[in-house]
């Protein structure tokens, strides 16, 4: 909305794409609609009055009661209500304090290549030293592609912290169980804490293995996974996340959170009360209409020569590969909003070494998806180099 | 809830003070409920869907066209909507991001003694160096009683940012519009930002006189007021705030919201289309109501010797200093917890020179606040040195 069109009608090569207006720059809510129950549970909240507007800053104690014993069975590992869950204004708002508590000044930090934007934001934030870490999404096969020489380098140097989604955003890629136990075990040996995004990780396709690092970690104090109801269940609109793990790292997100926002918004809490707990066919029902549109999407992008795209196994990012333009990639992400009314995000939001892709939140209309999809490719033939 | 009873028994003197639990530690929505028509506009917000879950970082455009205007009426200065005003996760959310886009590591940045206790956090976290000013609250008269040879002390020493409530949290005074002037001038003179925090400017009494700084600030570009409907308008339990002034600071504000929680929730902001446009009879009754218990609750404690207090000009907190004890301040406050029911807000949180000062946030239910005042009046005495 904040984006000039600047000169892009003049590098502009035929008429505009007609078809329904796509944004792919994050889920549509109208298409997929919030859990069932979450109004109500909201409004209940409301109801509650003064104990629900005021709760602790770490979250409502008797929500956390629930949703603790939830993530437990979730994940595969214990969860103490009153030790180690905070709630928080989204996972965003966990993801700065979890940062903000474990990243000080001159801090060497590794994140993985390509991930999602704010990891590295943050770090700079907190006048960290970033350590990337490769992930080669496209050639690893049933493997997420970490480059484990690289991430025991970072620990040998230093790093302190270790920060990484998983699913990885924007490729979709679950880190196979291989691969996460070794996290564990190289984290473990060289004391680093690791922040792990699973903001994902509900929304996993059935040939998807998904492995949660909290449950091998063992003994391995220094791990916060993240977590929330933004995504597979459309709750975006309430802003609510929870951080777990670590009491310690707990405790101080409390302290840091009494000054950045006081708590997550103390009705809008209420809605965690659907939280893993939705009817069992809505989520089952919710994941295979995102796999179909996941298929088609892939099909158009397998199709249109040079869309390089790896085969998500979770949550609802598509990151193709962008045939090699006469135009910049940014370019041809200006000429999709311009000339076909598609909004995608230009890999460079995710790392330097992706800047030739682009990502799309596939949770959308179905058709209106797939024929933006189309659009994409048929702009792509116009600009080809 | 998260502090221990410890050994707070074996100083106990008598039996418990029989009466309704109060928690002065915060307003109770309860008993004064939100404003009218905010839930059915919070409902109207969830029912637009996308366009209200995903607005951009720093707010529904829509929202804050409908704000900036009745801001700029009621500061008597003018807002561009587009340009001017943020909406944050409560007015916390802005203080947080109004003091890191302002303060870097070693700045120094002057606040007030005694004034709201996330200041002095604030600063500590982003490395700043705290250079206090001092607030003569008791001996002002109708002035605040800010001490200007402090503050333009610290200015010239080169504080870089100014942080101040007004009304002043937690005594309730209001600065004159001559201490208001004098610090317009002297900030502008040494160039130093301002971020002022109105959140009360609303429950003014009507023997008050209420200056915004904005509307004497002409020219002076370094300036941010923060308001909100958490207090008068009783709407915490959404946490939403506003921050506006400086199209710069507020420019920086969004980046930095996008990786603090993206934005205030979504469906939340909605609520602020009641803001500042509540029947006008609603309001009047409000403030008379709240006069009616601060004027009560002041005379209880003239009664009880060595409760000095301040009669506040606005907002709904009263900070009577506690009379000479036998036991410290800090233990009175846990002995009024365990043997009257009654919880306050130890001085100690807003500064080094108000430790044997307790602040109430009198907007309760009359009765039950009258009762337990008059517990803690009485339980004074079993303590008197």
């Amino acid at each position: 909305m904040r984006q000039a069109a600047g000169d892009i009608a003049a590098i502009a090569i035929g008429e505009r794409l007609p078809g329904i207006a796509v944004d792919f720059s994050h889920g549509d809510v109208d298409a997929f609609t919030p859990t069932p129950g979450s109004f109500r549970a909201f409004s209940e909240g409301v109801a509650a009055g003064g104990r629900q507007a005021y709760t602790e800053y770490r979250g409502s104690a008797d929500l956390r009661g629930l949703v603790a014993d939830r993530l437990a069975e979730f994940t595969g590992a214990p969860v103490s209500a009153d030790k180690d869950l905070i709630i928080t204004p989204g996972t965003q708002g966990a993801l700065f304090l979890a940062m903000a508590c474990a990243v000080s000044a001159g801090d060497k930090v590794a994140i993985v290549q390509p991930d999602y934007f704010a990891n590295r934001k943050l770090v700079q934030f907190f006048d960290g030293e970033i350590v990337p870490v490769h992930l080669d999404y496209l050639g690893a096969g049933r493997q997420a592609g970490l480059n484990f020489e690289q991430l025991e380098a970072a620990f040998a140097a230093g790093a302190k912290v270790f920060v990484f989604s998983n699913p990885n955003n924007p490729t979709g890629a679950v880190y196979s169980e291989e691969e996460i136990r070794a996290i564990a075990t190289l984290a473990a040996h060289h004391g680093v804490t690791v922040i792990v995004d699973q903001l994902y990780s509900r929304l996993a396709y059935p040939d998807a293995q998904y492995t949660h690092l909290r449950a091998l970690a063992g003994e391995f104090e220094g791990l916060i996974t993240i977590m929330g109801p933004s995504k597979t269940e459309s709750l975006s609109g309430y802003r609510i996340g929870v951080a777990f793990g670590s009491s310690a790292i707990v405790g101080r997100m409390e302290k840091l959170q009494a000054i950045v926002s006081l708590r997550a918004a103390g009705y809008s809490q209420s809605v965690l009360r659907t939280w893993l707990r939705e009817p069992k066919d809505w989520i089952d029902e919710r994941i295979a209409l995102h796999q179909a549109i996941r298929d088609e999407l892939l099909s158009i992008f397998r199709q249109g020569s040079g869309f390089a795209t790896r085969t998500p196994q979770a949550g609802s990012y598509l990151f193709p590969c962008v045939p090699k333009l006469a135009v910049s990639t940014a370019d041809f992400v200006r000429l999709l909003r311009h000339q076909a009314d598609v909004i995608v995000t230009p890999g460079s939001e995710f790392g330097p070494n992706v800047v030739e892709s682009i990502r799309l939140n596939f949770s959308q209309n179905h058709r209106a998806a797939a024929d933006a999809a189309r659009r994409i490719v048929e702009l792509s033939k116009r600009y080809q180099a």
